[in-house]
This record gives C-alpha cells, sequence and structure tokens, in this order.
C-alpha cells in the first residue's frame, strides 16, 4: 500500500517541486496538499505543469488531517513547522522541515537569526540534520528531520573532504554563493521581481545571513572546534541554480582529486568531474546532484572548490525526497533518476 | 532661466526613466519629486543610477506646490491626474498624463475599461492625444496632454501609412504585440517575478485589453468609421522593448517601402528600415526611437508590419519628454539624442 | 532484450534531449552515438548533465554498426538522413528523421525550399509524417518517419480541430509564432550569442520559411484543397519554448471549447486548458505536451488559439520517442511522463 | 575644429561601445573605422542603434589613412594594435589600445599569458596603463595608452585604498569576479550562445587568466613588492556588467568607510556608496562608474568590497574615451555624463 504523504504550504517553489518530484513516485500517495489563502482552488489551477498528474485541491491546513499521513512535508515560512512537529509526530508521523525550524541546534543562535522564540525546542535536539552524506544513518532512524538550507547544502559538500580530513586552515574559509531568484520564494516583492532582479547582478546580506550559523554548526563538528567562515551570498539573474566558490588554504599536503573522487564514490547524487573541469548550474538544473570540482591554481597552498547544486532539488524538494525515500525504506534515488535538464 | 518641472509618482519605471532622461536636459530644473509613501527618502537611494544626477527627496504629493512647476508630469497609476489636473492647469501649470485618463475622448467607453468614474469629464476633450507624429502643432500648443500608451505608440505608427492612405481592409486588421515586463510597472506581484516571467512566454488579456479601444480610437478617426482591430498582448522574458508584428490585406496597389519611408522622413523619431530588415528591440533600448519594417510576404495582397519600440522610452517617458519640448518651446529632439543601447 | 537504439549527429540539441529522454526508457538501450567531430570522446564530456546515465564515446558514423540497430534517430542537419536512409531500411532498421528530410511530398517544394537535391525521392512517399494526432495508426506500422518540425507540430495542432470541421476561412489564417533560441541548434553563429539574441525580440524570415510548406501541406491535405497561412516566426530571448498563436474567422458557429477538448480527449501529450486560459511555454518545460487555449474575443467570429510547447520535446526529440514508442510496440507514453519543469 | 578619430575593428562589441560614446561627443569627428571583414558595408546595417548616427562605411584597414587621424583607438583581438602602434605613433597620431598589447611592462610574463611574441617591446615601457584614477597625470601626456582589462578595472579600483595605505595582509587578496557575456566579444563560439551561456552560471579559468598578472603588476607596483592575489573568474548569464567580490584580511585598524570616501572623492566616474549597501550592476548599464561598497563583516579582520562596472563602459569603451578626453585636452566627463539604464 502506498504511503500517505502530506505537504504543508505548496504554494511555494519547494513545495510545486514536491509535487512536481512525487507525483510519479511509485510508493507514495499525495493525499493531502495545504495552503490557507488558496483552500478549494485546484493544485494543477495553480500550476498548470502538474495537469493530468494531480487531482487535488488545496486544503486549509488541520492538524488533524495531516495526522493520518504517513510523513509531512512542511514547505513553508519559518517558524510554521515548529508549531505543529510534535503533534504530529505524537500522532506517529514522520516530518521532514524544508524550512530552518530545526537546523541550528543552539536555541539562542536559532532565535537570534530568525528574529522569533522557538515553539518546540524539545525537538530539536531530536531533529536530524538531513544531509544524507552526512547522517544517512540518523535519517533513516528518524522521526523528525530538518531538511538543510540551499546555501549549506553546496557550501558543506564542497568543503566536507577537506575539513573531515583536517587539511585546512579553518580561520580563513571563504564561501562566495550565488544563487537563482527562486532561492528567495514565490512572494510579492519588488526586489525580486523580473525587472529589479533580471539582468543584474549583485551581493546581498554581507552583514550576515542566515545561513553561515547553517554552515558554521555542521562544519565545526566535524572539526571538533569553532569554525565561522565567511560566508557571502548573491543573487543571479536565473531562476535555479546554486554556484559556491570556496577558498581555503591548504595545510597540508594531499591528492585532492584522489581525496574528493574517493570520499563520494558511493554517494549516488554527488558527482566529483574531472581535474580541471568548471561545473555549470544548468548540468544539475532540475536533478538532485550536486556537481563539483577541486582546483589548486599554480600548484599552490589555495584550494578552490566550484560546487553546483539546483537550489529547489537537491537544494530543497529533491533532498528532501531523498530523506523522505530513506525515512520510510525506499531506495534512496526513488522518484529522483531524471537527468538535468541541459540545455 | 531654467523650466520648472514636477514630477508625481517617481517612484515607478517611467517615474525613474523620466529622470534619467530630464537630469541632462539643459533647458528644464526637476524641482519636485513626489511619492506618498516614500516621502522623506532620497530619490538616489532608490535608484543609484542617479547618485549624482539628482539630489532630491521624494516629497509627499501637495497640489499647491506643484502649483509653483512650470509643467508637471503624471507618472501615476491610472486615475490620479484626473484628479489634480484641473487645479494645476487653472494655476497656469501644464500637464502630461503618462497613463491613461486623458486618452480616451468617449468617456463611457473609458469608464468600462477603467472601471471608475472619471473625475474631470470636462477636460477629456481639450487634452491633446500626445503622438507628435500625428498631432504635433496641437501639442505644441496644449495644456493637458495624453501621453498614449505603450501598445497603442507601436501600433498606431505602424499602421498609420496605411490607414492615412486608404490600402487596407480595415476589418481585419491584427496586431499581435510582445512587450517587456516593465510594462506591469514596479508593483509586488507574484505574476512578474523574475521565477515567474523570466524563461518563459505567453499571450494575456485575449478577451480585451485598455489599449485596443485606444487603438481603434485613433485608427478610426483617421479612417472616418470605425475599426475594431484583434489585438492580442503577449508578455516577453526581458525588461524593455515592445515589438508590434502587425497585419493587414490590402486593397490597392502601392510601394509600400516608398511609403513608409517619405509618411517619416522628416520624423526625427521613426526610422523606416531598408526593405527586407526585421528590426530588433533592442536597436531602441533606452532611446526614444520607433523603428520598423514593413513586409509583403511572396508579393501576395498581405502586408506584415514589424514595429519596435522601447516601452519606457518612446512607449511612456521619452516620448513624454518629446512633448515638453514641444509644449515649452525647445527643439524636440532635446535630450533625446542618444543611439540605443546595444548589446 | 532491450532494443538497441542509434543516434545520429547526437552533439546538437535534438540529440542530447534523445539521451535525456532514453536514458530512462526501460525497454531500450542506446549502443551507438555518432558525431564526425567528436569521435572518440566521450558523450558525458560535453553533456554532464548526463555523467551516470550513459557510457559511451560518440563514434564516426558507419551505416554497418548503425545496421545492427533496431531503430536509428538521425538528429542532423537537413540533407543527411536521406544519404542513410535506404541503406538501414534495407537492413532492417526503422529509421526516424528529426530533420527535415522526408517532411514534405512534394519533391519540387522540398528542394526548392532546402536548396538540394533530394537523394532518395524514393522514400518520401513512404515516409510517414509523425504526428501521432493524426497519424498514429500509420506512425505504428511505419519502417521511416518524418518527425515533424517545432513550429509546424504547435501550429497544427492548433489548427487541427478548426480545420478538421471546415470552421473556419481558410484563407485568412495567421500563424504569429515565437520560439526559444534551442530552435536554432547548437551551433557557432553570431546571431544566438547570449549578447545578439538575449535580452532583445525581433522576428525573422518574413519573407518566407521552411516551416510554411510543411504546415501548408497539412493544412491542405486535412481541408481537400490549397490552404497557404501568413506565418511570421520570431526569436524569444529564452532556451526553450514556442507559443504560437493563431488567427482566423469563423465561417460556422461551433462551441470551440467543447470541439477542441472533445477533439483530443483521449491525446496524452495534448491539454485543452479551460476557457479563458493563457497557456504558458514553461509549463511545458522540459515535457512533451503541448497545451492550448481557444478564444474567441468578444464573442466576434475572429477566434484566437495559443498553443504552447518545449520546441526540443513535443517539438522534436519528445516527439520522436513517442513515435519511437508507437513503432517500436512500447506504450506510447513510456519515458515520457515527467510533468514541466516549473518554475 | 574638431579632431580626427579612427577605429580599428569596429565589429567588436567594444568597437559599437565606441561608436554609440562618440557621436556625441562635440569635440571629436569618427572618420575612419575599420573592418577587414565587412568592408565596404554601412556600420549602421550592422549596428542598426547607430542608424542616424553615423553616416560611414567600414574600410580596410590602411596605416596610410589611420596616420591622417588625431587619434586611433584599437578594439581589435591581442596582437593587433602592437603591429601598427609605432608606425602611428610616429606620424604623430596618439593611439588607445583596447585590448592587451601594452598593458604588461614585463614582456616575459605577457609573451607568456598571450602566447605571441611581442611585435613592439620598444613602446611597452613608454605605454601608460590608462586607469585614471591612478595615472591621470600621465595619460594627459600620453601617446600611447594601454587601457585596462575589464577584470582588472573592476578588482583595482576596488582595492586601491586598502593597499595605498598599506592596511591588509597582502598574500591572501582574493578576487571572485563575475563577468557578463559581452566580455567574451562578438565571435561565433558555441560556449557563448544563449542556449549555453544564458540560464546558468559557472566559474572558468581557475586555473589561470590572463587579468590575473594585470592585476598583481598593478597591485605589487603600488605595494613596493610583489602581490600575487587569488583570481577566478565566473559567467553571468546576461550581456553586460561585472561585479567584483574583494576579500582581504585588515592587519591594521582605519575607518574604511572614510577612507574609500576620501580617496574617490574627487573622482567623477567612482562612486562609494553608504555604508552598508550591495552595488547592482545594472546601477551602472551604459554608464561609465566604478560603484563600490565597503563591508567589513561582524566588525572582524575579514574587508570585502563590492566592485561594479559595466564592462563595455568603464572596463573598456567608456574608460578608452576617458583616456582620450585627457590626452586631446577635453574636459574628462565629455560623452560620459549619462547615468545608467535602469531598469
Amino acid at each position: 500500500m502506498k504511503k500517505k504523504i502530506g505537504i504543508v504550504g505548496a504554494t511555494g517553489y519547494t513545495g510545486v517541486e514536491l509535487l512536481r518530484l512525487l507525483v510519479n513516485h511509485p510508493g507514495v500517495e499525495i493525499t493531502y496538499v495545504t495552503s490557507r489563502e488558496h483552500a478549494g482552488s485546484r493544485v494543477d489551477a495553480m500550476f498548470p505543469n502538474l495537469r493530468g498528474y494531480i487531482d487535488l485541491a488545496f486544503s486549509a491546513p488541520s492538524n488533524e488531517q495531516l495526522s493520518e499521513c504517513d510523513l509531512v512535508f512542511f514547505a513553508t515560512p519559518n517558524g510554521v513547522a515548529m508549531k505543529s512537529a510534535q503533534v504530529l509526530l505524537d500522532a506517529g508521523v514522520k516530518v521532514i522541515d524544508l524550512a530552518a525550524d530545526f537546523r541550528i541546534k543552539d536555541i539562542g543562535v536559532w532565535e537570534k537569526w530568525y528574529g522569533m522564540q522557538h515553539a518546540s525546542p524539545q525537538l530539536v535536539e531530536e531533529a536530524v540534520y538531513g544531509l544524507p552524506e552526512l547522517n544517512r544513518a540518523q535519517v533513516s532512524g528518524a522521526r523528525l528531520v530538518a531538511n538543510p538550507g540551499c546555501y549549506p547544502t553546496a557550501v558543506t559538500l564542497g568543503l566536507l573532504p577537506l575539513v573531515e580530513n583536517g587539511l585546512i586552515d579553518l580561520q580563513g574559509i571563504i564561501a562566495d554563493t550565488k544563487s537563482g531568484a527562486s532561492g528567495a520564494g514565490r512572494k510579492a516583492e519588488v526586489h525580486t521581481l523580473l525587472c529589479e532582479a533580471g539582468d543584474s547582478f549583485k551581493a546581498y546580506a554581507v552583514a550576515g545571513h542566515r545561513h553561515q550559523p547553517e554552515i558554521a554548526q555542521t562544519l565545526s563538528k566535524l572539526a571538533g572546534h569553532p569554525i565561522n567562515p565567511t560566508f557571502v551570498p548573491h543573487l543571479l539573474p536565473m531562476i535555479r541554480g546554486i554556484h559556491a566558490t570556496l577558498y581555503a588554504m591548504l595545510t597540508a599536503e594531499a591528492d585532492l582529486q584522489q581525496l574528493y573522487e574517493s570520499r563520494y564514490v558511493s554517494e549516488p547524487f554527488v558527482d566529483v568531474l574531472p581535474a580541471g573541469s568548471h561545473p555549470e548550474t544548468r548540468s544539475v538544473r532540475g536533478a538532485n546532484f550536486c556537481r563539483m570540482a577541486v582546483h589548486r591554481p599554480g600548484n599552490g597552498q589555495r584550494v578552490v572548490v566550484l560546487s553546483v547544486i539546483d537550489n529547489l532539488v537537491k537544494g530543497a524538494a529533491g533532498q528532501a525526497v531523498q530523506n523522505m525515500n530513506l525515512m520510510l525504506g525506499f531506495a534512496e534515488d526513488t522518484a529522483l533518476r531524471h537527468p538535468g535538464l541541459l540545455p
């Protein structure tokens, strides 16, 4: 029997992406899709690409109805999942939050960056940070998964082999990251209009961005002491794709190409390109891959890692489905086997 | 002494475009720029391209202060200019409305399409439709100018020579038009987000669009009897530019290339391309030109006219400055002499 | 046992799109992929989105090796397939040509538009025009399929119900069509550079385009006498997608919405949108659908049909796979079941 | 009497941009525009934005005719100017090379990076590096100016105040730079097609790029000893604009905002934004400005400078006109006074 899946907040870009991926999943059935604002209107009226694939209308969110699902995704703004997670978990429902409510273990840090009081601090410790390449076993056994942020996914996967092996100066890490506009969500705002964000490029949040503490938490745990990388995000004049350009100074010798290839050889969704490559975001458009290349210009101590993902797939909905597959016992790549859309 | 210019509603795209064009106009001084929402904040904080060119903050609109200007532009939503125009005209201020309040002579038609009651019906008759290529003399003597819509400018200029000379079947005219997203304005709306309007293309308002009666009015007046062209607008995944593809059936023989060239030979801002050309919107990016080409495929009776403008320049702010130049006695092309930005 | 598939000329956009669709097809195996220029280099070095999906290098084309396939796709420039098709057919290989070699039944017309002598005139009669919605049975039994052009697919499907039912004036049909730049192929040319075709819009080939006679042939056959529609293509500043805006005059009364819905009710890949809709090209991005809407502005005699496809999928590789499925006895939608990529 | 200007190689993007800027320059007359390939065809047939502004055809390049100019721009590929410069200088003609022939003082370094033997090594020492903000007086008196590269302009201006004042660790400088596709020129190549470079993002030349030694040369000279910054360029899916994100570690305390503002207070084309700003490339689209902001995240030792230019204007043709103005005694901002095109 198919597993019953609910999606809370399915009118945003991570929501429609979850729907796009799940409609062809052989083991699940989307039974409940919520939107307070659009309750009653058909899902495929808002997202015509799904015509013929889903025969549901949005419902107003109800914990009672969500409790009948086997697993519920929260594709909601920050601060929503934390209010319902406990009820659902108590009802035996597994939960994946695509927002940030359960990503940061230090409640004080979370509250500072997200500007609100945490409604379920008791669940933060239990929540598994859903980066399968780091926490596969824990994800498989989890009731509650905090799906990683888009930037943190690209940055962390790009730096993992260096940090795990203690090869770099941990104080000088720089993550210069660039994201397509879909990372800002499907919200009526001036700064992400085509006429504002199109045909232009800028940095933003140089003073501080919420994904910095998330990256710092993962790397610090790996390193065993606090790391505080410099993190500068930029907005690309395109829809999908993140490119992280990562800089560090080597403190020990290593065959970096070999190191990266062996770290990820068994990973279904991490692809280390041949030496000298420059991954393009379009190579992962619509696909769940993280593609990366590692460089050492002039064979010096500076290492430059290039890491790309589709922010809506491996950076959000695809990774969430990957986590769901682990949590529900499906093959990890179920419904995630299509290549990127190029051109 | 420089003429004093006021701009009401300068936070939209036609507003900033007026500012861009006027800051280098040798005969005018921008003295008053209004925005209710942003009163008190500097103009160049919102539009950094103007840093060094304008040293003003937005003011809350006040008819008293506007009355000290020689000429006031309304770069506002529909329905705003009609509430203030009489007061300003009474104070001896000339007025150019870039919105639609004074474009349609038939008040009933206007009220039907714009969904509100007209606040100054007494001014509609006086208002001159500011298409200099059609009404140059009247514009020069006008107190109140209705600046044409963007689509109507491209369509009307493209059809003028055919209609003026009675060469086509007036019942079968089709205007298939395409516009960049800046035509929708600088408003926080979902459907013009980069992620919605980018990398895609669609028609809209096929059932009816406000620019259709405006085009019909001008063509009908020229022809001497009612014309009701089919008008279908589309949204282009880019910022600036309108392309009108115009279809008609010839009812008489003519050398169309020669006809178009002689109609526009003295026009500073209409450029008829050589036979066989296909005008690109980028050739007029940022410039006040309408470029066009006339085709007769297979030398049959079907005529196809291609007409391009920058919707924010010849389709809005540039044409408004052209009208201002006429109204204030400047050379018609003052501040409008720069070529398009290509590439 | 899986069917063996060869692809000739797989370095272009229709080639890589065939690969993207076929790598997940459960019934076929890609055994032979040719490129004279890139022989010896890995397919996934050129198209990194396929890393992990295909373990082949390009081969120089050889009829001998192609003859071991069950079916061969020609994703080549015009004039290539006609030189090899006979040899392959004689060897029992089925052939689908994605270029134009076998689309036009009148050899003289073909030679005029394509500027070369036809190398296999004897095959033109046999070749089935691969529009399943029109010729499903013939495709199923065919040895040689001429895959339709991209514009003709969007235009023909949009007009079929009107022409089949004799509802319109056949002399006044206009097809105003717009295509993304991938329709021009993956060729080193100035006019399709990002800096030339990006952020701009233009018509092209108004004097005459090769897809006009292809459309005319299909419609004329349906109508029973010659039809010569006006066809004007335009270049969109985006990669994928065709939008056809089709104009005709009704000569008889009909419920057009009902007519379109019943014509296509059983078609897996044609989707008639609800009355009043405006299909977006992005709703079919990467998917094999044709989505359309039919309008009758002001309830007059003018009918306006809006029809969108992804030019590389339903307009090329997807339709070719659909035809292959029919020819090889697979379910028609095998490997074509994914929704469009939105946003 | 107007100065006579020649442009060699005017069919590329820097060439047409020179034309766009110079046609409205009151003190110069474009008398000679060369293109070997397009000799005889009108300039405005290739660049329709210039219709009405220039009445010349391309000529085959001839040193004799160029010698009649007062000043000649080389908007050519690398290696062209060095073959003609001596002849022109001997004839009393001033020369500005927009390519790289005279940028690098160390002939050996130049020959290594540019892969050819230098044809005029005797001129390299004399050539002035045309960054007016650094070498204004020398440019004013120069016969031969090496116009800086696009990336080096954005990077050098962004780092100048820090390096001049000895405030940073010179060994750890990182320049993460992003450029629109027009930087690659108007050449028929696959990798800059709309379908290849559009809607995607990637780094390139991480192993080494020709602009790195140019940046290193300027910074090293300023610092008094060798600096070897890490330089990683990326390709943006848009036409115009460079964004440099510059990272360094402070080694001394300073009020960075005040430092930058006073360094550039008298510069007509460098604009330091208020503290906390994020410059957008569109704010300089078509304009000769470099806009920048300086950040110090968390008030730590890390300094992050954001610097934007239009690569075709301040990064090429605009800076060349600025240099020409200095060399010919015009006001430095002549023909360069227009604001950026926003939106």
